[in-house]
């Protein structure tokens, strides 16, 4: 058998994603690359795993597994894992209940569910000319249609645009939205922005799927997420990869509880792939630790590293370079020249890696669509180096930049 | 927002399924009635939890969480990891390279990603009339249509069935087979029938799924896997459920290498939900553990647990009664008279559990479909209770079925 012979339909939905990537290998390339220990890593969005807490996870796996074998069995999860999540959720301005949580094999499950229950085939889905291709990932294979906003460098999705398309009779499944440390522009809302955004979603009775990754990653000015605003039309999603570890692959929905029955019973029937013992640890964990003194000690240190790669940029970059200032996340996004002097950052990152042995992620794959290409973009992570290895690389870079025509 | 402003088509492929969950509440009621001491467990499909080797995976998880955060991060789980799954194929007959392995979140994953590639909307599946209702979960979400064949309580799938329908012209995307310890009758496929069933896939093109979750679980007459057979048109999927521990979710493919590498992508594009720290637990604990040592251990004491239900079943059930003699996996499969003395196996169970304190595992949801119901017929698990439970279980359950109208 041969791919030949597989169903040609049931392929072409997968097509463009595989094409994605092996166009561009951008992933399996980045985390090999990641390997080389004299590379700078300011590439792959990935949380430092020096913070990860190891010790205590470490004392959890041990309670977990000493006698007990409750955590290997099939078996529903923890019910005081929703629980801990509800807490967790108080530290982003939303009140919840138990019954609406949904656990899930990480943010990308969540938004796979959410995708499965809400597209129909052909429907539109919103989300901003730069986005998190895992959104894409998500919501292809279902035959969404993705229609697009611009994105400000300031202050995130154009909300005119998004009134506009709604007004004209968009009928979208949802509209995607990460209010805070967006990935990979690294833009939050602000307060107007996010009352605007419920509004419409009220008004135009559309779903907003807010992802909420990053938002446990205030370095000022803090905003509540968006779900705090409205109950009924903002599915939220959250995750602990960035705030325990990501190799746990645990996440979970906030949702009204008609949506959390449903997803729930998806989620068991259609994959019973929960990762059990993974939630079974991370409970185990939150049970004797205190995660919001493990969140502040994380944003501590990145608060650090990011003033460290801004000051470095203002320092080291060409004059007029435009880049956007995070309060939140783990990204840092630069414009390069769109004009006559376009330079592709695919072109660049092969000589950042050879002649300076610095990691950068090229801004191709973060666009939505191919109408709007953003190959002469970039996307910097102030997560994954020591503010040294921050300051040394954004200068190399600085000099790449500096070098360039135009 | 409400499930009133869901989309109803994307809603649709998923009705019927959580239509099945909420009328039968099989699993949650099962579930919470498995935390019963008092009850003799020969309901749910568990495997024995005494038999989880805890102490050699708490050494693994702590070699792999001291000092090392790797496990705990994103990016590609352990290569050595798919070579031991090469060294345990051996033990199933199959010859394969580490390029053929698929490493799934369970092996429901590896099922939703087998549909996802191969099924058409609308077109068939074949499966037997009495089969694990989570193939239906992972092909119904893809509209799959799903056409049966009958099965043998001795002989498993019906052949004669199964070449008369692609004689006639069905291109089913693929043919689901347990040729090992059928779920839920117990039955496995002779050497004939696993010869003749692959050359029916080879002369019609159509591929065979093997889900080879019970055939690690051999009692006497062990039989290599159909995949052993051929390597073109039979995919393989294995697990590490029931000979390691379920709640760790971690689950494999053995497909051809253009394949692998599709589906490959479709699992880290669509998902990125891998589980990987359950991943890197198993490769550890492989790592140091004679794998097939243990396995031997389990069929062991499963050997015996199916020796001592079979002979109670001789002994005090009523005679005339049909079930099966499994030679492999963990169940035993009764049908009682389907006539007009036809007996709902809900209502039994009720009696079982309120007079007998037994529980069983109604064989409603093993339907295939609505035309041939199986609301006559129940399964028995000789895994997830001692012997002694078992011999009092089966006793009990006898008194019960001899006091019966015919």
């Amino acid at each position: 058998m041969s791919t030949r012979d597989v169903a040609p339909l049931a392929l072409a939905s997968w097509t463009s994603i595989i094409d994605d990537w092996l166009a561009t290998e951008s992933r399996g390339h980045d985390l090999k690359l990641a390997g080389n220990p004299d590379l700078i890593p300011l590439g792959l969005g990935l949380p430092a795993p020096e913070l990860f807490p190891v010790e205590a996870l470490q004392a959890a796996a041990s309670r977990l597994l000493v006698g007990r074998a409750r955590a290997l069995q099939y078996g529903p999860v923890p019910g005081a894992l929703a629980e801990h999540v509800v807490s967790l959720m108080a530290a982003r301005g939303v009140r919840c209940s138990p019954q609406q949580v949904v656990l899930t094999s990480g943010a990308q499950q969540a938004m796979s569910l959410l995708a499965q229950l809400l597209v129909e085939p052909g429907q539109p889905v919103v989300m901003e000319e730069v986005c998190f291709p895992g959104l894409r990932w998500a919501v292809q294979p279902r035959g969404a249609r993705v229609v697009t906003v611009p994105v400000d460098l300031e202050r995130g999705m154009d909300l005119d645009a998004l009134e506009a398309l709604l007004t004209q009779g968009a009928r979208p499944a949802f509209v995607y939205a990460m209010g805070a440390g967006h990935n990979p522009t690294g833009v939050s809302l602000g307060a107007e922005a996010r009352q605007r955004l419920v509004e419409l979603a009220r008004r135009f009775r559309t779903p907003v799927l807010e992802d909420d990754a990053y938002g446990f990653l205030q370095y000022e000015h803090a905003q509540p997420a968006i779900r705090a605003l409205d109950e009924d039309w903002v599915l939220y999603v959250g995750s602990f990869s960035k705030i325990l570890a990501p190799g746990l692959r645990v996440g979970w929905l906030v949702v009204p509880p008609a949506l959390a029955t449903r997803l729930s019973y998806m989620k068991s029937s259609a994959h019973l792939e929960t990762a059990t013992f993974a939630q079974h640890l991370v409970s185990e964990y939150l049970d004797h630790e205190d995660i919001r003194a493990h969140i502040e000690r994380i944003c501590a240190s990145y608060r650090h590293r990011r003033n460290t790669m801004l000051a470095a940029m203002d320092e080291h970059f060409p004059p007029g370079l435009r880049y956007t200032r995070p309060t939140s996340g783990m990204f840092v996004w630069i414009e390069l020249p769109a004009g006559p002097t376009r330079i592709d950052t695919y072109d660049l990152l092969d000589r950042a890696l050879r002649e300076h042995q610095v990691m950068f992620f090229p801004g191709h794959s973060s666009a939505a669509t191919p109408e709007r290409p953003s190959g002469h973009c970039m996307r910097l992570c102030f997560s994954n180096a020591s503010a040294e290895q921050i300051a040394e690389g954004v200068k190399r870079l600085g000099t790449l930049l500096r070098a360039l025509p135009g």
